[in-house]
């Protein structure tokens, strides 16, 4: 997307946060569940249908440490699934126990997001999962490589070859992301506020409602709002060194500008911020008040905010551990080397 | 144990494998079935009773990267369960990218075997976890941290009460490894050749059972026997520069002494021996054949016994992905430095 662009649509929200406290109040008035909207069964891509067969294969690759230089790290290794869809670190560890930059976003309702990583340089779940593959502070491997590797195990080309019919390269690094976003499209967490939304007004208790109100009217829902409750727009958040989406656009008016996260199952993906320099979810509302809203919200209020937000926590989809198929002598080997200078 | 104990037990085993060939053919002529046994349903410890509730208990603690000072690793890091139970590298990756001095042994049937790690000196699957939590080079936490982590989450705190009842500190060191060893109790593979050994005559082809007559008459069951089909002993294999077992009790007739590693799923667990050295299961069973026996086996018989040790792959336990307990704010901060020196 072009910078001028983003300077309209930044103008656009901000004006859009500004009115959105007076119109608010009274739509919280009615539950104010206009501002958000109930998970889907699985989010769908048009461009690359969810199938059992894509999802089987897309679990298999995601727990496939091959897919990075080492065989030591995959996907789940800081997306895992039994916490949330994150590491709970500050920020990952990668290749050769590099720390990098940023905490690890989760994988869980990720597919209903409008933008992936924390600057938004990639636009879905697909173009998402080629990134920390080829990282070399991640998963540092090279799309040849984790070719060779998968086209070298005879059940991974069986299964391209299944899952992606009449392609004359099924087993492409396209379908590699293809395969992980499919099964990433299922990893949704529908929570009692998804009940609440769907109208069963008892899913929520009397505190959490408060939470709500407060959420709205106190401006939260002008940028956690949508189906993610964030996940739908770039804000500029100054706090820490870390420029955002400059780095990504060398913009002036991307400086500090982050993609708003997901508030889906927050309580568990501890710590927070792009720094993951806060722990107390808590001490995150009051930061965000202050920061992005310019309040000092009241103790009280925090405490309901959060309630609410933890209701938010939802149901993870039931997974059983897969095995992984065998490598073969044509495999390339792991190679835990760690480069000069990096 | 002893060290004038292990002279004795050596040289007894070495007699066992002395005489073990002669005897074994005509045993191989009836199927050969008295040197091996089937596997139990559960690896039961009076020690250490296994119930539903230990091990639900022991699977969150096996998968918790809490229990490592990053908080990055966990048991399955090295022993997942995706992949045989092993991380199919040389050696094992550790805290601060420590490149370890072994490979990990397979975590599938561990509790059947009579002794645990390379060198023995674990005497069952519960004094085995102890182990890597606290090596510096693994998951480099202190029985201290591990507590303290798991005694800030009230869900570890009342699934400890529940699982170790009457005791006065139920969550205590000792007992993390009894839960996880719990688990590992379960970690039973049954094989289509423990289906043979039950009289399920068709349970291997005739190409699997030449094998396993060849495995029998050339003298590879002397070590490899038993329900862990290997396991039950330790022996000498000189290979490499490792001392073995020497590196523990500092005896001459411990220098390059290893124990025998089971050979179940032994297609999933390479690369192969305690360096890791080796991808081919059939360039292993040349090298075995070589070393511990003094013969040159033929291509064929290289291949028949290789075919027998395939029907040795077993059926993987069902297990659903667990979601941890959330940490609290009470709760150790994962910790990634690594110490100078080390």
């Amino acid at each position: 997307m072009k910078s001028s662009v983003y300077i309209v649509l930044t103008f656009i929200l901000s004006v859009f946060v500004f009115f959105a406290v007076p119109v608010v109040v009274s739509a919280a008035e009615g539950g104010g569940k206009g501002y958000f909207k109930a998970l889907p069964q699985i989010a769908e891509n048009p461009e690359n249908p969810v199938t059992k067969d894509k999802v089987e294969l897309g679990m298999l690759l995601y727990l496939d440490p091959r897919l990075s230089k080492s065989g030591f790290i995959s996907c789940n290794s800081c997306h895992n699934l039994s916490t949330g869809g994150v590491d709970n670190l500050p920020t990952s560890i990668g290749h050769g126990w590099h720390i990098g930059p940023r905490n690890a976003p989760t994988v869980f309702n990720a597919a209903v997001l409008k933008t992936q990583f924390w600057d938004g340089r990639a636009k879905d779940v697909e173009e998402q999962a080629k990134g920390p593959i080829l990282n070399p502070g991640e998963m540092a491997a090279t799309e040849e490589l984790v070719l060779k590797r998968l086209r070298s195990i005879p059940e991974y080309r069986k299964a391209f070859k299944k899952v992606f019919p009449g392609e004359k390269k099924p087993l492409s690094y396209d379908n590699v992301a293809n395969a992980i976003g499919a099964f990433e499209r299922t990893l949704l967490t529908p929570s009692r506020f998804d009940k609440y939304l769907l109208g069963e007004e008892d899913a929520l208790t009397s505190r959490e409602k408060r939470g709500l109100n407060t959420f709205i009217s106190k401006g939260c829902v002008g940028c956690h709002n949508g189906v993610g409750i964030g996940g739908a727009s770039l804000q500029r958040f100054d706090y820490g060194t870390d420029q955002g989406r400059f780095e990504v656009t060398k913009n002036e008016a991307d400086r500090k500008v982050f993609r708003v996260p997901t508030l889906r199952n927050v309580e568990l993906t501890y710590p927070y911020f792009h720094d993951g320099s806060v722990w107390s979810l808590k001490e995150a509302v009051m930061i965000m008040g202050e920061k992005q809203l310019g309040l000092k919200l009241k103790k009280k209020e925090v405490a309901d905010i959060t309630a609410f937000l933890k209701a938010l926590s939802g149901q993870m989809p039931e997974m059983t551990i897969p095995q992984l198929p065998l490598s073969t002598r044509h495999t390339p080997r792991p190679d835990v080397s760690i480069e000069a200078g990096k």
